[in-house]
């Protein structure tokens, strides 16, 4: 047996001269979510009980340097069906997609950075939160309408700071706007993404800035504003890196698709507190794609916010709530808001945890006379084990 | 170069704290079957050869404790395209089923544990015996036609002795029902299966009563006998957890299947003889599923029983014998006898190994006039080496 | 952190009897492709600019001696989609198809060894260098269009010296000839390759006659010559063992492929060059597939030869050419004439390097009136990062 680290810092190794290091890291999540939904939004008819029962995510991880301090690399493949799925897509080339990261990113100047190959994209706070350190189950409702995912391409990163603490980071992306794992090429044009983030009280401890919870007590108010914004070129798929491919022949007929975001983190204690906006649309306001006067597609446009808050007890237990608002275009889609109250046992923070969550879920068509009685809500109660070695 | 355990122990991690352990463990299986068709059951017509050369299993392990030395966790990956077949399945997301097994087992009161996760439900011994561990080529026709494989939820167990030496193992599950990596959520209702085993002369030398072959020498006559009981509500695929779905469009017309398995091991000295009988049926004993009188699907359904014995020789060179018969209503296919006489050479018992086995089955329809005339036989031939680190 | 090897040479294991070795190697490429089509084949109408970035291979390497140190074994996976495409294919289970290599090669008399298992036949020259090790961005045309891939069964090799330098090795393999991963068995006949090597001058450095570019330095010029010769008995694919499946119901009307190819590989300090030739045609010379008088499909039939030569400058600089010649029956495709010019930086040799090629496509009909008139030609530029640990 060969000593490692404590739990939670993964299998370590080094290069006799340094030459590289190498973290390896497995990690899984056991998920059982319970649904219900609400007839005529009316609490007295709760009924459809269905369950899922899932191997949330499964993945292996290597990071580390290679050949000098100033390369680091990181490679990360999911194995659990979840996160594999299409490979019923040529696009794809008829495979599952196990790679999620495969990247070296390499500090070239002083402050500046290129990450070269696939990576997340600076987008969403929530979205670049690993998957492991997040407050809820879940990501919200915000996050899966409109988030602009992992891409493959180039992105740059620079960051300084003004007097003592203040600290601005920058971020501009070129990649190929087709999201992950595209073997057929791009088709359309390329992606561009610039995200500006603002700490003016200095770091978070252990990079808390992108870890949900208050697993690390900030003795001082610590707080991250960001804005990003993405604009995919005559965008392929539905919602841009993600979705289903819109089966477009002449691609002047595409659309590009605008992404905002706005977003913040404040962590004081032990209160955590985070805030997203997401503003996605066309180029010309019309989420529908049209081919000699035929409607062949539709992007996913729309609006949202959420608000988050949880507050750490004794003996590492976390009570949170969460608000999502998702307004669409009725051609897009039904509009949503949904209610979330958290809870979550850290019995290691992030590395070992149970959480579980409860959601109301209202689906709306905002401006019918009739409200939001069109269409059912939904109660979700779900309950989750993550180990991460 | 890091010194790890002997060959066959994997490599194996420790956090320095002893706050985790991980071995892992790869493994692989290069076979090759031969394969002849005995026209109208007469051996003057040996005919039709056909081959195939596989990598039947490519696997990746691990395992250890986690957080407590009463947390254990076990994670498998099987990477052979026999492994992880169905790609074009919706209800496992269009991607490959590349996760066997992913759980917690939590020790967490005396006698009593609890899985939490993906793994295999307590059922016929054949197939709880790992695939590495078995005595011939492959497991059964018994077991390829009723075992109840995985499932993903709770798992039940609890042991205790009567007096010095007989133990009693209890396991009570709930679970899905639909089998590994589905990520369409429950169909039907949920799965419980139930297991009692008797150890009536005390445990087998390392876990042997879940091991093939005598590759442990046993002093004292080692015997365990089992009794399994799996009720599959409203199940959805044609063999519970295994085969295709049905097409239901209303689960009232799903059918309860009930699976019976009782099994046993005997091992003393070089001998080693194991038996099992199954019993698939359908609440109502009709195996078709109806809907608007149109039969939409048929359940897996009808009985059977092996017995095989095996007698290590010097140099780890063993001999056995094994005998099956499965019978089936004729609307769900015919039914098998079928004769295997298997060898193998251990060179690291189980963990390098070389299996050859001959198998004659004979196929044919019961109750039918012309006797098993109507179909024809064959003849098997499989060799396989298994690596196993 | 435990220690290990430095850069690029994996982590490494021992057991602590040395009843086994492990190495555990990843590497991942990173490439960009940028392609224009050449109208008329006049370069003043350069249009059709498209662009592909792609995680071309991301992979997972086992290897080392296991039980004895006679008995050496090779593990490898491909897990970017490049590499485990038509998870739609029934022959390959449905799914994607990770296993590369899964071996044991033991040498069980003198100078013979065998190997057991999936891996690459020995084949032409290109293919049997890995991926890793290439001279330029990827292979030429010559080995997309003709090479014989991987396969499973039996590979025997001997070697012997004729006085004190004159290696000359020799390979027989008994495959199924349906290509890696095929779960369906064996359709049509086996497959049989036969190579020859012979190295005049003796070893290369550091096995080089299998390692674009002159990485190491050789003072003394060395050279490998060698020819294979492939029988693929009844083809059930396009290629063989690559290329589509033709739909053929009798194979009695399936065509017998045979591939010769004849390669050499020089280097002398820091000149390396690398040559092939190969040929592949059907046993009766023609292409086509006919049953019931109805053409079912094309084999992949013809001929083409490369040769290319690189130069090492200081600082582990190299400049290479290539050119590459493939000539087909017109009712197989269009042939091609293919000119590229290569630049590699090797950071640390094959381990850690940046590599591009700028190449010019000549599509053409050969024995057309409108000479290559009637087909565009290419221009392709590739930038490609490869890590190797």
């Amino acid at each position: 047996q060969t000593t490692m680290p404590t739990f939670g810092k993964g299998l370590q190794f080094v290069g006799k001269d340094s030459s590289y290091t190498m973290k390896i890291g497995v990690r899984f999540q056991t998920l059982f979510i319970n649904q219900w939904s609400v007839r005529n939004d009316d609490l007295n008819y709760v009924e459809d009980y269905s369950s899922n029962f899932l191997i949330r995510r499964w993945r292996l991880k290597f990071d580390g340097i290679v050949y000098s301090p100033k390369i680091k690399y990181k490679l990360e493949l999911g194995l659990s069906n979840r996160d594999i799925g299409a490979a019923n897509n040529p696009q794809t080339n008829f495979a599952s997609s196990i790679v999620l990261d495969a990247y070296i990113d390499w500090n070239f100047y002083r402050n500046f950075s290129v990450k070269i190959g696939q990576t997340k994209l600076p987008g969403n706070r929530e979205r670049v939160i690993s998957s492991a350190n997040l407050q809820f189950v879940d990501r919200s409702l915000l996050n899966s309408t409109f988030n602009i995912d992992r891409d493959i391409g180039l992105q740059f990163h620079h960051h300084f700071k003004l007097g003592n603490n203040f600290i601005i980071q920058e971020t501009a992306a070129l990649t190929q706007g087709e999201g992950r794992n595209v073997t057929a090429g791009n088709q359309g044009g390329f992606d561009y993404t610039f995200k500006v983030e603002f700490l003016p009280f200095g770091k978070f401890a252990s990079k808390g800035d992108y870890v949900g919870s208050a697993v690390k007590y900030e003795a001082k108010p610590k707080l991250s504003v960001s804005a990003a914004y993405d604009i995919n070129d005559k965008a392929s798929k539905e919602g841009g890196q993600l979705g289903a491919y819109i089966l477009i022949n002449d691609f002047n007929n595409a659309k590009t698709l605008h992404t905002l975001f706005i977003d913040f983190m404040f962590k004081y204690k032990k209160l955590s507190i985070m805030g997203e906006y997401a503003l996605k649309d066309t180029e010309d306001g019309n989420p529908n794609v049209f081919e000699d006067d035929n409607e062949i597609g539709t992007y996913d446009v729309g609006s949202g916010y959420n608000l988050s808050a949880g507050w750490m007890f004794d003996k590492n237990v976390e009570l949170a709530l969460r608000y999502t608002a998702i307004e669409k275009d009725i051609v897009v889609g039904n509009s949503m808001k949904e209610y979330t109250l958290g809870f979550s046992k850290f019995f290691n923070a992030h590395k070992f945890k149970f959480q579980t969550d409860l959601s109301y879920r209202d689906n709306y068509y905002p401006n019918t006379t009739f409200e939001n009685k069109g269409k059912n809500d939904n109660i979700y109660w779900r309950l989750q084990f993550e180990v991460h070695f």
